[in-house]
């Protein structure tokens, strides 16, 4: 069942999840340093704002500053998090600094799509037809099907590999549709579900249904698992992976105020490093990156490998 | 390679690694209430305190009182741990109370003896030699042999696989010419440099060699791997764990006093317990005595799920 990939494209998305979860307020001037020394560290895909409403996401209020803030590395990719049509014309405005591409975004679990988005899965379905036609009229491609809760639900319990099928279709349907040509899958555990045997058991469903889509993983370390999840994910040949510098985040989910966010992108390196997986990350660099994060949101991240130091400086002392 | 174990034995350290750690003073009342909570967890193993010298490790200069203070519970059993005759001898004053078992301590790195231990690792089989002789002499069984710094080492580097087996066959020789009956082996990753890659091939190496030998690990989560090391190691069979509850304890080696302490005994009874694989321990009831770890240490404790809460309460809601 092995099916290492070579290279891990890593989209790193601590300044979004980041900053819509801690209670700040942060400083437009200490975003955009983050977002900067993130630039510096081999990373080629910063997810640099949320495009939400400033009454529900208020950390987010100056997602428009943040991006007229910041000095672009060329070669790295930065996006907006949007879901509607108001954060896409907020999120358009900046296409060319901002990498623009659409996405058809379920969720596996009803319960969650009407507590989270308020709507039932056939409201959602319509409201993601009517976003991937946007996008295609104003020539933006759609390229990706989201699955949210794809391992387990807080307000459903667990999701069975089969639902995920089931919801992966009804995007394929969006997108056939649509004429959105689909070459992504992203599997998210949203709430802090998934375990590794799960993974294998989703992962393998998936592939032998669509053996030639790019897989990508969205986890989060509410209950420590993260790692091992991604170790899983790995071996059954997923290629993309959203993480956070120093595990920023949390889990706004059923009120669990102290959860850990998304896996920590230094220990997901590390795990590719050791694995002998390239990602083009300087693993010593990104760490400093995240102790800059430490210090902008005043407060110990729980990442370990941020407070222990990699093994480099080890293994060179080691060679005199 | 899978060969998953049906059931696993873990033995908490969370007394023991934690309170030699914490700058503390730490209340002997304190102590004996967190091991008296552990033993109605459905824990079989708890290694309860340190016979160390006072004036190396001042948290643990009541162990005497500790071990006299608890109130053991049934099918529990409790052990010390010492590292030379002295310690042996404070700890045979309690045989009964206390579990006492040998163990030919060996370490793979050279250069962590020296460092550590003060002596060659010549002249640490000699002094292990004459441990199991002391033991063997009072009845005592040796049935362990242990391998510190089993994946690489702050003061060596990386460790190769062949360097592991052969510290096992030194252990092996000494088991041979003591008459020790060896049933276990132990390998610590003491200074956190393990990878579920290493673990595969180091783990491979020894079940090649010792096919029939119960495989134990001692893992440290200083880079945020441990979870991930214990999944690699269960699926090439591991059927014993070292853990510490709430993730207690650190690593005093090279300066990393921010450092995460022992793969957490919930996040691997989780792990466990999403794959199928019996502990007996009440999980809940676990991160219960977490909790009540973070209070007696007063302040946080790495592990996530202590802070997320397990999945069965969101389970048993979803039934519904």
């Amino acid at each position: 069942m092995s099916d290492l990939p070579s290279r891990v494209e890593i989209h790193e998305e601590g300044p979004r999840e980041g900053f819509q979860i801690e209670p700040g307020p942060i400083p437009t001037a200490d975003k955009v340093k983050l977002i900067e020394a993130l630039s510096e560290t081999g990373l080629t895909h910063i997810q640099a704002c949320s495009f939400v409403n400033p009454r529900l996401v208020p950390g987010w209020a100056d997602a428009e500053a943040v991006v007229e803030g910041f000095k672009p590395v060329d070669g790295v990719h930065y996006t907006g998090l949007y879901f509607n049509g108001n954060g896409f014309d907020r999120a358009r405005k900046y296409l060319g600094k901002l990498t623009l591409s659409g996405s058809i975004s379920l969720t596996a679990s009803e319960g969650f799509t009407k507590k989270n988005l308020n709507r039932t899965h056939a409201e959602n379905l319509a409201g993601m037809r009517r976003q991937a036609e946007a996008h295609l009229a104003n020539e933006i491609p759609v390229n990706r099907v989201g699955v949210m809760a794809a391992f387990g639900c807080n307000y459903q319990g667990d999701i069975a590999p089969s639902q995920v099928i089931k919801t992966l279709q009804d995007g394929m349907q969006i997108a056939e549709e649509t004429g959105a040509k689909i070459t992504l899958f992203s599997l998210a555990d949203t709430m802090g579900w998934a375990a590794p045997h799960r993974i294998e058991q989703v992962i393998g469903a998936v592939r032998d249904r669509w053996p030639e889509m790019t897989l990508s993983l969205h986890l989060h370390d509410t209950r420590g698992l993260a790692v091992a999840n991604a170790h899983a994910g790995l071996k059954m040949g997923v290629s993309r992976f959203d993480s956070t510098v120093g595990g920023l985040g949390g889990c706004p989910f059923a009120g669990q105020p102290k959860a850990a966010g998304n896996i920590a992108t230094e220990e997901l390196v590390l795990l590719c490093e050791e694995m002998g997986i390239d990602t083009g990350v300087d693993l010593d660099n990104l760490i400093e990156v995240g102790r800059l994060a430490e210090d902008i949101v005043g407060h110990q991240l729980p990442s370990e490998l941020l407070h222990a130091g990699s093994l480099n400086a080890f293994r060179r002392e080691a060679l005199h």
